[in-house]
């Protein structure tokens, strides 16, 4: 075994563990429920997360591998097509069997499994680092769903007691000239990236402005009370009409009492604090306040421009981004062949690009190409903006 | 403290544990969860039925009684407006928290209560009766609403592995016949009754003809087989779109697999036994059968003219038996005063009378004045039928 | 040709001008379109009365009748299975061919196919009363239907615009005694009915007294003022929901402006008159009302058995009264055989018993045992109430 | 008055005729009903076109000027919030009344103002070329909606008997070659034209092969013989989850019968004609169709480099084309000020571009440059597509 092995061993071993720490705190129930079509319980997250592994590392290319409940592969496929039937998205929340133990044995089983097939150095890299992406993703969005289902409960709960949200910028409010041309976007080196990065490309700029921190609570109590909420000519017309059916009058998980608001957070109930940048605002929200700001949301191509220059900061570690760039494939992207082919592609439609990463994102797992995607409307996203402007 | 205590005593703790060891298979996940608006959390019913004893005898009667939990009132209000503002039906379970175990503790703090307030003789046994009474229509319900969740399982979990449905009778089918004319209907004597039982009153019916027996599975796959429910015209014209909405063929936790029908129960899934009385099916269902069978249903005062006479079995322990009656108030009948008259007389309305009682209810707990309600459509109970004719 | 043949050309030619009549001020596009699922075109109603003709008297049993057109018979079976496939209820509003002067055509084509047939003497009497009154119900629906339809247009035009409401009753309001006992209930003399409304049969009824005349709009204004709308506890379970659900503070086409209620009726926008019966009420504010008035609504028995009293007044003429009744076959009661035997009993579950008749019913077509029915939330019928009390 | 003036007056009486004459087989009730909320009624195209020219230039610039009935800005705006209340879009279809002639009344009396005050040489004529233009789009969507409307009707009417579609290419197929590089994009010249259409600006295509003709119908067959319908992976999830629950397994309007396809057109139900471009087909459908053919959609801004090529045929007048591009802003595009500039911009977000332009289009009403859109699951527009391949 080679030291290539070892920290591979390492490296699947540490994410697996993150995994389990960040349900650390939540019981059999808090893991089993889903509070909304879009959510998934933790507990199947974490089998799922499992089952990538077993699907496509084990089963099909470790000699002998004894898969640990021919079930699961029905219950624990996400969207696969390609790898057969399996349970419905809206029903996650009536598994309450096998029992968060059992899928514990499960992750163990497969951790054993994983361990000793690196060892033998015949393991795939590249499936390998496609695994433990994936269950970095699934990392935020275990974070995401048990706050929402969390925010569901009339208590309360907080699923981290001890939360405590990054420090922010300190900087004054700036926007930074960007002198466009031609730049080269996407993901083209050696490291991993997910297919929907590449291929890299030249893409043609205007000269633009983006600020170099994102927008604060303060400047979004400033929008509520100028009646942000309340103005159609700065909506979209879908956002628009989003905003009126759901009674939007504030972020996600905002609520007022008495003139003072608060934000469910993952530590529970908290004041509002102003100079934290917003989160939980949907494309149409950021949109209309970019709106009302004598702003615009940059491109996705402004901001992969931008990311690397010193004076942008926030740019990861707080909440993703959106972007004014519908979540389209770059010119000549193809899948790859088979099930994996199915990760990124077939949902390019309908969502909009948001870069950067969020306080929900694990350290290291995003880069400067990293694209994230979610329809304009959703909110439950740690999601957030920064105002761009033409020159 | 008398005798009449220490049987209260008796009674209220010999209530209390049997639901206690209705869940005594269930995982804390499998209490937790809620498989459609109709149905509760086993942990939900658990909390509510405690909840019933706190609200409305030690809270207001005891003195010095501390409530558990300040905020229980407002998780485990079912439906009583006049109580306060409750958590939404649709969320219960939503309801992570309080755990499991924090139920229990609740129910022990109660159960002690309880004991303390009986033994001391100033509890009322009116109020008493009813929250037995109360939690008995859980028990039921907590093995229904549980059935249901298991059964969005893929893997089939049994709730009660060792289930064993009651043996039926071996009778031949026979119809008795019966001479109608005044009869006395519902509740007048000293022991318990619900309101919705009374007043006592007389009725006038025609002479009729009642089955001596339930009807069978056997007779229920001659109806399939014979087109029963793809024949429009043997169907309520909104019996039949509810078929064709939920793509009836068969009753509820019904499933063929190459040519061989099982049915879902406590006990897992089982084959077809012949010779049982049909079970989750609606009144749709039990309608169009008696239609198909040139029969009809009994009403409610028909049942309950025959429910003594020895010739007709099966009358309890086995299914509800849907009857012709809407579920109306009685003449005379007036709910009575405070929170407790919201118990049955808002559900007066769309919802059709079954009688007798299921394998599921306690034993004990009905009556032959006793009133089930359910609306036409519903299948998750142990609802069968028993066929009438005119004379 | 006898008297007997002329009189039922004469009746049969009178039931169809009536028709027409009631649609004379409608133009091409009034008679089009169809404003909720539960309504039809005026269009629809022309035509389908006549397919009616067509359908179950002229094509069976006329030699040599040539249908009009093929087609009609799928655009115009209202729900008869038996029949054969029909275009879908809620499509009916899609139907801009034929058009109103084709509908007008078959109308003539049929009445003179019929004025023949009748004239040959072999029409069967009971098949073409059943027609008639059929038509005449349908005249009623044209009313209730158009001017829902005409309430969706913000101008508010009148479809009647000289249109009057019949004169109130002057009497105090006064609750009668009756005595109850064993009663007749339903119809069983040589006169037509509906098949709905026998077997006639015995019926038993505790005393009781009701109102001799109909719930006025002051009542209802005073209900309104005391927080009728706001009161959960005066209404059923289902019925506060639907209150709540869709928004009911006072009866349909009411409407405030400035601290000034109008209603809207077929002659268009109109003050409420206090002294006028409230009408366009659904069941569950009817019982709602009663239930804050310390009163309840008649069983559609003690209605009945009440009728012939003269010292009820405003019978019929006014509005359709809710009862305390679910819809419920009678005693003995089987549909005739055949498509005609579709006619009713396929509809008795989930509605409830309206007695009396409206202003919109055509003189002479109702009786005292005559049983109208809808379902508890409905309110575009002409619907109000009379209430009772037990003695 | 001047040429100008004159020419003006000729556009815009040719306009408003043209909308006259493709309404002129329509019966009142035609124009009446709305098959579907995207849809509108003609009666309602045909005063809301007219509207347009009394808000935006009679009302406000025209000294003078009578509005013809002050209801209509009511009835007839469609989404103008600048503007005032509105009638909500959905409900369209219940305005039988102002009628049919009513709403031509208003036409002339428009038409009258409009003459005249073009005629005084004090009209602007970039509103008036607006005007023109909008009203122009409509003749198209009352097309497709009149069409709608039409084949929800069992009886299939033809909205225009003799309608025959334009004859198609005969060229063989074959991909273009265009080299890419920087392009300009978008509407710089002095001509007309839309907002969404500007500002100019310059854009970078890497190399790109395009197709010289529109998809066939007989290739189309070949995708559903194929299993394109009920392949999966050929899809988008989104649109995969649309086909499945609408039961897509053709374009719209195809219908199977005995083995022959027919498609309803405005001239009726005509057989498939195996050399006409496919149409009626969703985004959805043409990206599926483009992947099994291993092919994509171009951009919208491939389409437009490569629309003056002469090898690039049918470009419009056959179907609108959709492209792989999100509706989003031009960089820099800022919508006008007012309620005019409601007209383009809040739509852009969750709808693809098309390019080229229809069979129901008005002739020379559109450019290369012209930016059409739709939500990616519509089908109602004379829609198809033009395939496109990576060099």
């Amino acid at each position: 075994m080679g030291l290539m092995d070892e920290t591979e061993i390492g490296a699947f071993l540490a994410v697996r563990r993150h995994t389990e720490a960040i349900c650390s705190n939540l019981t059999p129930e808090d893991q089993c429920i889903q509070s909304m079509p879009d959510a998934s319980p933790a507990k199947w997250h974490r089998a799922h997360t499992t089952w990538f592994f077993e699907q496509f590392i084990l089963a099909p290319h470790m000699d002998g591998y004894k898969t640990f409940s021919p079930e699961f592969s029905y219950l624990f496929n996400s969207y696969y097509e390609t790898v057969g039937a399996r349970h419905p998205r809206f029903a996650r929340g009536m598994i309450t069997r096998p029992s968060t133990d059992h899928v514990t044995e499960y992750r163990a089983h497969v951790d054993a499994a994983m361990a000793e097939f690196i060892g033998s150095g015949r393991a795939s890299s590249a499936l390998l680092a496609l695994g433990l992406q994936h269950e970095q993703q699934h990392q935020e969005l275990m974070m995401t769903d048990v706050l929402h289902a969390f925010a569901q409960n009339p208590l309360a709960p907080a699923m981290i007691p001890a939360w405590c949200p990054p420090s922010p910028s300190t900087l004054a409010d700036e926007f930074i000239v960007f002198e466009g041309g031609i730049v080269n976007i996407g993901h083209d080196s050696q490291r991993f990236a997910f297919d929907n990065e590449g291929p890299s490309h030249r893409s043609l700029l205007a000269p633009y402005r983006l600020a170099n921190r994102l927008v604060r609570n303060r400047a979004w109590l400033a929008f509520i009370a100028a009646g942000g909420y309340t103005t159609p000519t700065l909506w979209m017309s879908e956002g628009w009409a989003a905003a009126q059916e759901n009674g939007w009058n504030a972020p996600l998980y905002w609520r007022k009492t008495d003139d003072r608001w608060t934000v469910f957070t993952p530590g529970g109930e908290r004041p509002i604090d102003l100079d934290e940048p917003v989160r939980h605002v949907s494309w149409y929200e950021a949109d209309a306040f970019a709106r009302w700001s004598d702003a615009r949301l940059p491109t996705e191509f402004e901001w992969e421009a931008a990311s690397e220059d010193p004076r942008i900061t926030e740019r990861e570690g707080h909440v993703w981004q959106w972007t004014a760039s519908a979540y389209l494939p770059y010119p000549g992207f193809r899948p790859v062949a088979g099930a994996i082919g199915e990760y990124n592609g077939k949902f390019m439609i309908n969502q909009m690009v948001l870069r950067g990463g969020s306080m929900a994102t694990p350290p290291g797992h995003t880069r400067p190409t990293y694209r994230n995607f979610f329809h304009p409307d959703r909110r439950w996203q740690f999601t957030g903006l920064r105002l761009a402007l033409d020159l």
